[in-house]
């Protein structure tokens, strides 16, 4: 079933912010916190809600690489995350889904790049571009250990230098550290 | 952009209820008129919300043939509708990408057997499953002239008829009428 997700910017929660940095389009008014439940703080300077959802273009080979190493959030040692929330333009979203999937998978390997980080970089995709007043597409949400950080600045830059990204409109990075 | 689109059911509304039948799973409350608008109606009974979202399962040159017979909503031959709310199961959700898309399509011929009707039915298909609490997957809408009913009701058997339909694990059919 489909979880809902809220990411409340403000200052309660278990992630102090390092940097709020604005990849493309607006950024996030800055706060020193940023809490992950299942409802917004009543206090938030911003909550971001959406909810996990079904696959969108991982072909049953594909998934069972993934299912194989599940990603498992709250890992003790994974005490660095990132939020970066994504919104994709107009075009991207009028295109047939061989389309989408030619250009997220056969041009960017989106999902190939991302397999390579499974064990170093724990993900959770959360969707809120079917929700009704949503600005963002997708609230993707990444837990790391300090050691795995270089990993996690890789298999950014890679998806962002691939051509899925030429449709990416907005893109806020918002990196966390878990407070003690 | 996603647009909200709210089906009220209650004393208000532009369509005359003819008949609710639960098609699969519990129905809902009987009404004597339907609403479509972008919001819900204050006092209705029951109030089914989402959003049109971008394609799922439909491919570049099965876009095209959509595209050639655009549906066109509020045709004043189109007195007759149905609102079909349809709920999936599970299972259907947790199919990797590629293995829905060959139910649907290589096994069910959805989109083709939908092409052989888009002069005859406008259809809109209004997302709902990535909506928080909601209980509906889809809720499906179809508007048709009364010669044409024989059409829909045809359209309807050959779907429900084909292997998808065996994920369908609630289905609620409400026939309308426009008033005059």
């Amino acid at each position: 079933m489909p979880d809902p997700i809220v990411f409340s910017g403000g200052t309660a929660g278990a992630w102090n912010v390092v940097r709020i940095t604005a990849v493309r389009g607006a950024s996030l008014q800055p706060v020193d916190r940023v809490d992950k439940g299942a409802r917004a703080l009543a206090d938030a300077a911003w909550a971001l809600s959406g909810l996990t959802s079904n696959l969108r273009y991982t072909n049953s080979a594909e998934k069972r690489v993934l299912d194989a190493t599940p990603s498992i959030l709250g890992r003790p040692a994974a005490t660095r995350a990132a939020l970066i929330p994504i919104t994709k333009s107009a075009g991207w979203w009028a295109l047939a889904q061989d389309e989408r999937r030619a250009i997220l998978e056969d041009q960017s390997h989106h999902i190939a790049i991302g397999s390579d980080y499974l064990s170093a970089v724990s993900r959770q995709l959360v969707h809120c571009r079917d929700q009704a007043g949503a600005v963002f597409d997708f609230l993707t949400w990444f837990e790391f250990s300090p050691a795995d950080e270089p990993r996690f600045d890789e298999l950014l830059a890679r998806l962002r230098a691939s051509p899925e990204w030429r449709f990416v409109e907005r893109e806020v990075e918002i990196r966390l550290e878990k407070r003690a």
